[in-house]
């Protein structure tokens, strides 16, 4: 969420939130800010009106003399949701609410999902050959998409809260999955789905800075207490067919304050996921190579039948990365 | 190709070559003209300097009085290639060549595979699922794309001198391969490969204007009078493999005169094509549905084992077309 102060057709002050426990948007663009009396705020959502980690916002554009606050979207938090508004107006401040709201509801998305839905905005990124393959029979895969294109998910994976994998693509490749951007983040999370505690002490995935979960349906305390040994941060799940049921590991990840959720994982994950519709977002990034039909699919999915069967998505964006496409689709 | 005169900065006419037969750039331009004297010509491709079907343009530009001719690119015609430029500066004309040459051979790239490779430029379209399916295993497969996407066909059609297609496409399909534009259009020659005169005499593709054209292995007479009557012609080859020689066809399609041919076929077809190096560049309709891996896939390939016989290829254009994307790729 942000905040824009405006004074004179002149921005005095600007904040974003960073992450939970952090100061809001709104003190932020004030903290920097001499005199912003009589000025606008514009932001990306309703202030807050309550105590939570932060001291309420609204409270402190009051306190701050400002006179006009643009908002584009009521908070969907319940504890929130038109508080704010009222809190202002009472204050004498003028409201404005709806402005660019869908634009706002884009960017909150995240936020907004895990408030109404209680589980992140999830996205799965594939990578994929022209003909939807992700790497040949023998699971070679390196590589099927170019270096600008590794080099934008990078930048998707900053862009996120967490990002989830199987066991498997653990075992498989041993991925670093942190964000390697030239510019200071906040690591996303990582987030292993390993049912049998299968995880080695030495994957990479522990080795680098930030949080690293494995979820899992094993009560094995031997290897529990090596791999939190290793850096890992252990979580039980009651086993549903085989792996932790997936509706609730995306309520412990809403309880975990993750907004979006990025998964990169293989096709038996990803199956699991659609199956479950539980996948808000795909991006997609395809090259222009043909793997042919011995190569491994995106999905592992009950068989389609009849036109009616078949899945329909919305293409919402198309981008060139490099020689690649990456191609972002929503369900419908 | 296309020709337009200049007259002290003024367009004083322009012309373009319809088809085989019919006059070419040049004098079409001047023909409504009154007074070329002084003018300066814009054409695409060298004018010609010998009597083919119609008289030489060079001949005609001196005639007209063109003090310039500025030239896209030379005639990859051996009965031309530079013979005109030269004969247009022994006649005191001002001569440029080169001209967005790069521009010019994509315009005219099938006349310049025509002429150096005796064979027509060959662009296969397909319309596909984004999982690269063409049908539903039942064959099922009205419709994948959109209602926009079919228009674009259309109008795809009516670019190409000829379509090719195989027998076992018209009988599932009955497809009529005519382009159904707005505009009068010349339509292209319809081509199917028939090795055993399978074609029923009622196929709705001989009931619409415009040559049709069977290309077979069979002798038998009966079924060939048959076709006849209903209005084919048809083409003997030798059989290699189950069907003509697929580059004994091309060799015959560029006698006819086709410079540009579009393949609307099945797997079976557009594998041999590929497996031949035949396919010049791929138009693919890809609509955001996912049809499953018991789909019908595009090609019948050898298998590829390792990310080393993976086939690249180029993606020159991305476009939305409703709510499909249309890609234009060749092979590298």
């Amino acid at each position: 969420m942000g905040c824009v102060l405006v004074k004179n057709n002149t921005i005095i002050g600007e904040g974003w939130h960073v992450k939970a426990g952090l100061p809001h948007a709104e003190p932020q663009a004030l903290k920097n800010t001499q005199d912003a009396r009589g000025a606008t705020a514009y932001v990306t959502l309703e202030p807050c009106s309550h105590h939570g980690r932060t001291p309420p916002c609204c409270d402190a554009l009051i306190a701050a003399g400002i006179s006009r606050v643009v908002v584009a979207m009521q908070d969907p938090n319940p504890l929130v949701a038109g508080q704010g508004l009222k809190q202002l107006q009472a204050a004498g401040i003028e409201v404005s609410c709806g402005v660019l709201q869908h634009d706002a509801e884009l960017l909150n998305r995240g936020f907004i999902t895990r408030m109404t839905q209680h589980r992140p905005f999830v996205r799965s990124k594939l990578a994929m050959s022209l003909d939807w393959r992700t790497a040949m029979a023998s699971g070679e895969s390196k590589w099927i998409t170019s270096a600008e294109s590794r080099r934008d998910v990078q930048r998707l994976r900053a862009e996120n809260s967490a990002i989830l994998t199987g066991i498997n693509t653990v075992l498989a490749d041993d991925p670093a999955l942190n964000a390697r951007v030239d510019v200071d983040v906040e690591q996303p999370i990582r987030v292993v789905l390993d049912s049998q505690l299968k995880m080695p002490v030495t994957a990479q995935i522990t080795a680098l800075p930030g949080r690293c979960l494995i979820l899992t349906c094993s009560l094995d305390n031997l290897k529990r207490q090596a791999l939190e040994k290793a850096g890992f941060e252990i979580f039980y799940f009651d086993n549903n067919n085989g792996r932790p049921d997936l509706h609730a590991v995306m309520a412990f990840l809403a309880d975990q304050q993750v907004n979006t959720l990025l998964i990169e994982a293989g096709a038996t994950l990803n199956g699991a996921l659609l199956s479950a519709q539980l996948i808000d977002e795909y991006i997609i990034y395809m090259a222009p190579v043909v793997l042919g039909d011995l190569g491994r699919g995106l999905f592992t999915l009950p068989a389609l039948h009849s036109m009616a069967d078949k899945k329909t998505l919305k293409l919402n964006d198309v981008r060139s990365i490099g020689p690649d496409l990456r191609l972002t689709l929503t369900p419908t």
